[in-house]
């Protein structure tokens, strides 16, 4: 049963065939060479950043608990995969007794992650880590890329107000997780209501123009939109002339009038007029809402404007140029036997270029200068220094095929604002740079 | 019903809440006004291709209908909204009852489509038809941007085989949605099990460079494949040293050996080193595939090495750098009551920028040369002219809320193909470049 990070409880069909088919032809292989039970240690991780981003944020761990749970192959999945000839029928006898049975610890959600970080450490069985692997890296290959889109659009708007509203820019589904992930890197509200839903996030909404010109004039779509929704809404203000529509907007709302929403034009110049004649109205308190095109850049670029919230769409739900991490998901160790007391050997690819990857069971640790603020991302295979003990990333999240870790969202969220707080201040650069922090391997 | 496009039926939950939160707030108004059965026309378009692209791909119309079919919203969602207060008890009940009962045209899936296109018409109430918007444009926005780039890469690669790989790089179910709109631009198979069992779509895969390391040593593991998956199987082979993995796979496979991948490097050099190899070893009949980052740049530049088959991961389900459209939905004309007596009045937006829309119920169809080329994509709010009758792009779809045009994927697929051929040469230029056909209005 999915429990949705806690929110609602949401019935999830299996997630057993959001997998590549080789994941199950290697299970395959393995059991007739007697290998598939050898005891392995598989991670996460990432080679680098995206281009110039100066950090990662987790996000999708309380997706990958809920997907864990519910990968299991029902009856028709094993006819599917019987009928086309995908496996074998020991291995169609393996699916079918399938539940994820090891141990799995990771970074927890809303942390920041560098290069190398061993973001998630899978243990077990071969064939049972294995099996995880693509549903693992889609959704924190996707979890995380938006989260990193919306932690630095939320550092970019200081405070102001910020609303998640890409769900029509991506699908369906996806705009769901990236509402939740959204959140976690620090957006407030969300126009998605599956993702209110699911995960209580709160959902927001007034109108949009084809409200407008549904009714035969402005000042009638205002006043439908007042009467039913209250003098606190929020008017759409640029369906045909800007200046015309606020001052209808406060006849029929009165200086009560919640908000106005801008959805075109230049934005810093129109927030400008739009205050001055809002206030010459009266309408002090009503708020600015802005909502065209924006990215963390764009909104940067309003921080003098009298904004006090922005709405984003597309680019968030797009990773804001890099919409997928690029995590992987590695064997690095794993003993000759499926006996506890065989010996885990590192292994690693050693092939041609970058994709050659750092063998061994991980722990990593921050540690931080005298200041208190972090200096660098250390990452180990051997016994952990004493003096980073206390500084240890990893925690567990599934101790024999049991979810240990589950937590609401707002822990995720606010954990994230803390790790941001604890980078060097330059990580809030939006200009393109290095990792924050190095890497080190001990 | 779900019927997945004629593919296996999969139990979908309702598709309601996929919607931004304000359009049942615009419903609740628009009740209350007593606006909200007005007729309504509102059609789904872009302003204009992604950047330097010369067509897009019409992707998700079957999906689109399975959407439709399952927007209902159940008493959960009902007291959901209820509960936070989002609408009203009246809104409430009108929800209770709501089923789409009003028709919509358009593009069928695999067409191409230009800037303005009217890619999908939905006509009914206000209200029935503005709180269908979201879940519409999630779906062609999504669908059709990773079609668009499935289709260059399959221009690029000339008939080679493609296989779609990019289930880990995306969103769960996107990455489903991403491997039947591949299909649909050109791909023949995909890794993912799941696309494959909701849309019969073809599915591959053999090994990853994990089942190598497992074993005490790549012959080992190849023995391990060869003895399991038969001779015919795919052999990964820069997991350590490319020509010793090779003279492994020859050895252990015979000269039946059906392929191998390569996976990391020069694959431009390394492919033909690897050739000549097996033609060496007498393996003149196996097959090289080439799955590293590839993208349909890196495809046409393989266009003279003796590459047999790409995969395609990130880069595919991404969108090759667009992972959206910018379709909108707007309101496009609409009559003052329900009665169907009533005119329809074009309405549209008229404000600042770009963000401006042209109103009235549209045609559309594609006029050819003399040659039978295209050569412009006509479209129009009168009558059609007669020597256009018979070139109409839209097709009814669903009539009195019924689904009317369902058919299987590999029709879009073919009609794919054929609009692609339909289109002048220069369509298929991977540089950027204007549409490539001019879009008039008459």
């Amino acid at each position: 049963m999915n429990s949705a990070d806690l929110g609602r409880r949401v019935g999830v069909p299996s997630t057993a065939l959001f997998t590549d088919q080789y994941e199950l032809t290697m299970v395959q292989a393995a059991l007739k060479a007697g290998t598939a039970d050898r005891r392995s240690v598989f991670e996460a991780f990432t080679r680098r950043l995206p281009e110039g981003r100066r950090y990662g944020v987790v996000a999708g761990i309380g997706r990958v608990l809920d997907a864990v749970e519910n990968f299991h192959f029902d009856d028709e999945m094993l006819a599917f995969l019987r009928d086309q000839n995908v496996v074998d029928g020991p291995t169609l006898d393996y699916l079918a007794d399938y539940r994820f049975s090891g141990d799995i610890w990771g970074y927890p959600e809303g942390e920041v992650y560098f290069p190398g970080s061993p973001i998630l450490r899978v243990e077990g069985s071969f064939a049972e880590c294995v099996l995880l692997e693509t549903v693992i890296l889609s959704i924190l290959n996707h979890d995380s890329a938006i989260a990193a889109a919306a932690s630095r659009m939320s550092a970019a708007a200081g405070g102001r107000g910020l609303i998640e509203m890409g769900a029509r820019r991506t699908h369906e589904l996806s705009a769901v997780a990236s509402a939740r992930a959204a959140y976690i890197g620090g957006f407030d509200t969300t126009s998605d209501l599956a993702a209110g839903f699911r995960y209580n996030i709160p959902t927001v909404g007034t109108s949009a123009h084809a409200f407008t010109l549904l009714h035969d004039s402005e000042r009638d779509a205002f006043r439908a939109q007042v009467d039913s929704l209250g003098r606190d809404t929020t008017l759409l203000v640029d369906t045909y002339d800007v200046t015309a529509a606020v001052r209808t907007a406060v006849e029929v709302a009165g200086p009560e009038l919640g908000a106005v929403r801008i959805d075109s034009g230049d934005l810093l110049l129109v927030a400008h007029r739009v205050r001055q004649q809002l206030d010459e109205l009266g309408a002090t308190g009503t708020k600015i809402v802005v909502t065209s095109d924006l990215d963390e850049y764009a909104i940067a670029s309003l921080a003098a404007a009298p904004v006090d919230a922005y709405g984003v769409g597309t680019q968030l739900v797009t990773g804001s140029g890099h919409p997928t991490c690029s995590m992987v998901y590695k064997l690095v160790a794993r003993a000759a036997s499926a006996d506890p007391a065989d010996e885990l050997r590192p292994v690693a690819k050693k092939s041609m270029g970058a994709k050659s990857s750092k063998g061994g069971r991980k722990w990593a640790a921050r540690r931080l200068d005298e200041d208190g603020v972090a200096e660098a991302e250390v990452i180990g295979t051997g016994p952990v220094p004493a003096e980073l003990a206390g500084r240890q990333l990893l925690v567990e999240l599934v101790r024999g095929g049991e979810v240990v870790a589950r937590e609401p969202l707002d822990a995720a969220r606010e954990r994230h604002i803390a790790a941001r707080e604890g980078l060097p201040m330059s990580a809030m650069q939006l200009s393109r740079g290095e990792p924050v922090l190095p890497t080190e391997y001990v």
